[in-house]
């Protein structure tokens, strides 16, 4: 039994006046979602809860099984799993950014002119030494970096340095302990009793110490390399700051290979998913052409799928444009990157048994951001209970067979279909 | 982007075979909330969880947010801070009647014949002095009265000195502590280990005893009170015990405009309702002619609910009535109440954007009493995948796009539709 899951971030969306209040879904031209809506069983889900609206590292840990209001604690982490990091359980991690602050020490391009070789800068960051802990920096994509501390007695729990702003300094990272949204008198609001309390803080202070140092130092290596000196003679802004952001600590994750008794992959282009997949431990590749927007190579993704489903029960085809266009509030764009996504499913009708097409969040065209409207899903495959849904839509799925689930629910049901769940009791 | 939330307590019921077979909103003639239902989005809800009928209180609670079972331990707190007390987290609160005791010390009327001044017992009241604790005593309306102890070392696991029936006499305050449903073997019955249940028990018997001196000081100030004297003179019940019931500790709630983004203000007569909406951080306002049944000026409140709009983002508007009429087992008095709620939803159709129609709980006239029925809720604004539904039902909305929800998700759906929400993740 194969089963290919299709997740079209950021596909589903709200009714836009433009498109005659239908959504770019339900006006795009999909026979072959269509034909399996028709086939399968459909759905409306929440990927974490109604009414929240997922990131998509979130949205992706829920979608595996996870529970991300237990494991999720900031984006550092699946960055830097994205990036190839190997990671323990307890290490600390941060999404970097390659930054320029002139010479009074103001933020002025939080890209560093969207720079894009940052290797020798990589090289010369390696250098740095922290008292006790063991430091990773690794460039990525662009302007892009990730940055990562091992050790004992480490927190996420502090701020950010990034002043998310132009024209502002870097901020001075400073402990910040995460308060329960709710506590009966008595106990704290900070959970766990006083003892505790003070450990965190105190873990706190001695990683935002270790951070502050960090980047000081990081200013001081990148301010002097000759890469930025040739930059600014160009008039080109200097990559000559690192800003810090989405601390987070490395969960323990059971593999789900191990929870579901489904022996994954994943093809995907977004460093985040394949981050969160790779902690899962699923098999993650990458896909030549496989760029995360809209001229991406799907032909090249779908055969990537293929083949990796030789040899794995499913492949979570994960396929970015769609969210890029709704942040760009492009409809059009939506529509027509949704019929090029339909097209490449006919190839796997024949050569798998199960298909899912669902997306992690809704991106509205009217909101050009995530939003908390549940998404769509068709299940279909051998043994589904077929429901009366005709087309694959945001409101059509809505009176489906599988009604309003949650995206923890999804893999399960999958797994149980393929005969692979375990029974719960005698 | 402004919303009014409209919540006709207890308006959801059963079919009633004296209307057809029909619920009293199902027949009632409803043309705004059937217009509602037609141009907005509908489904099911259950503010607790399926098959647990809600108090008002929990409802509210679970409407605005928060877990009833992290935050709620009794009545006590939010018919104390209905009353306009100013509390802090720890307050320990109750319920308290003025009743009437024979010289046998049997309670023969728990409302003291439902007196209605008891301006000048509460003034007497005040003069108790409790050792290491401070109290305070307030009259409500009627008969009805709210005790809150504040103080360090304070508990509400304590009994209810009320023996909820005439003939007998007021019980003694006794530690009461709240067992847990279950417990594995080798974990303690009482939560948290047997350092805690020490500190739980000694609390509960501290605060007892603080209790039944209240009550005992209390009678001997009341049964020598002039009024009383008087009372008895006219052949009146003498108002001279204090019956008190309904623990609860203040709990720690973080306002729902921090968690939500959302500043709310809330027009409802019923005490309880206020209380919650005040430690929720809402704007709660006294409405002249609101009297919480259905003789209350419904025009008034949706005067005072469309004046709170022009600075807030929302109005909960609470209706009361519905349930009394459901307690009554009066489905006629349902329906015409129900008529007269829909005929003052019209002038908020051109006056905010979103308008959401729902109950707190069902109170079907068969029953006499709240039930765990599911409540019918549209949500009507710009956005919002309108479906197939043409009018509104407790069974024409179960086929609505937003299937069958908490209530708990219905603020966070509305906050995202206002593009008040904040993404869970990256």
């Amino acid at each position: 039994m194969r089963a290919l899951v299709v997740i079209c971030d950021g596909m589903s969306d709200r009714p836009v006046p433009e498109l005659a209040n239908k959504t770019p879904l339900e006006i795009a031209h999909t026979p072959n979602m269509d034909w399996l809506a028709k086939h399968g069983i459909c759905g409306q889900m929440d990927a974490i809860e109604p009414g929240v609206p997922p990131g998509s590292d979130t949205a992706h840990l829920a979608l595996l099984g996870y529970n991300p209001y237990e494991v999720y604690t900031g984006r550092g982490p699946f960055e830097a799993a994205g990036a190839g990091i190997e990671l323990e359980a307890g290490d600390v991690a941060f999404r970097a950014n390659f930054a320029t602050v002139d010479n009074s020490g103001v933020v002025v391009d939080r890209r560093a002119g969207r720079i894009q070789d940052t290797a020798p800068l990589e090289k010369a960051l390696q250098q740095i030494k922290l008292k006790g802990v063991r430091m990773i920096f690794r460039r990525t994509v662009g302007h892009r970096g990730v940055l990562v501390l091992k050790g004992s007695g480490l927190s996420h729990e502090v701020s950010d340095s990034d002043p998310h702003a132009e024209g502002k300094r870097p901020l001075e990272i400073v402990p910040a302990l995460r308060e329960q949204e709710t506590a009966l008198p008595g106990y704290p609001v900070i959970a766990g009793g006083m003892r505790k309390y003070v450990l965190r803080r105190n873990r706190a202070a001695k990683t935002a110490k270790l951070l502050n140092e960090f980047s000081k130092k990081a200013h001081e290596i990148l301010k002097k390399h000759e890469l930025n000196m040739e930059r600014e003679r160009k008039g080109l802004p200097p990559a000559n700051y690192i800003l810090l952001r989405g601390a987070g600590v490395v969960p323990h994750l059971v593999p789900l290979e191990k929870r579901l008794g489904l022996k994954g992959a994943c093809v995907a282009a977004a460093a985040l998913v394949k981050g969160v997949c790779r902690l899962a431990g699923l098999t993650v590749v990458d896909v030549a052409g496989a760029t995360g927007n809209i001229h991406t190579d799907l032909n090249a993704k779908a055969k990537a799928s293929l083949k990796l489903l030789e040899d794995h029960d499913f492949v979570l085809l994960h396929i970015k444009g769609l969210d890029e266009a709704g942040h760009d509030g492009n409809a059009r764009a939506k529509v027509e990157f949704i019929e090029r996504i339909d097209q490449i499913l006919a190839q796997f009708l024949d050569s798998v048994d199960y298909i899912v097409v669902t997306a992690d969040h809704s991106t509205p065209v009217s909101v050009r951001n995530h939003s908390a409207d549940p998404v769509p899903v068709v299940i279909y495959g051998p043994g589904v209970r077929r429901d009366g849904v005709e087309r694959f839509g945001e409101r059509e799925v809505a009176g489906g067979g599988l009604g309003r689930i949650l995206g923890r629910h999804l893999l399960p049901i999958l797994a149980d279909l393929m005969n692979k769940s375990h029974k719960f009791g005698a």
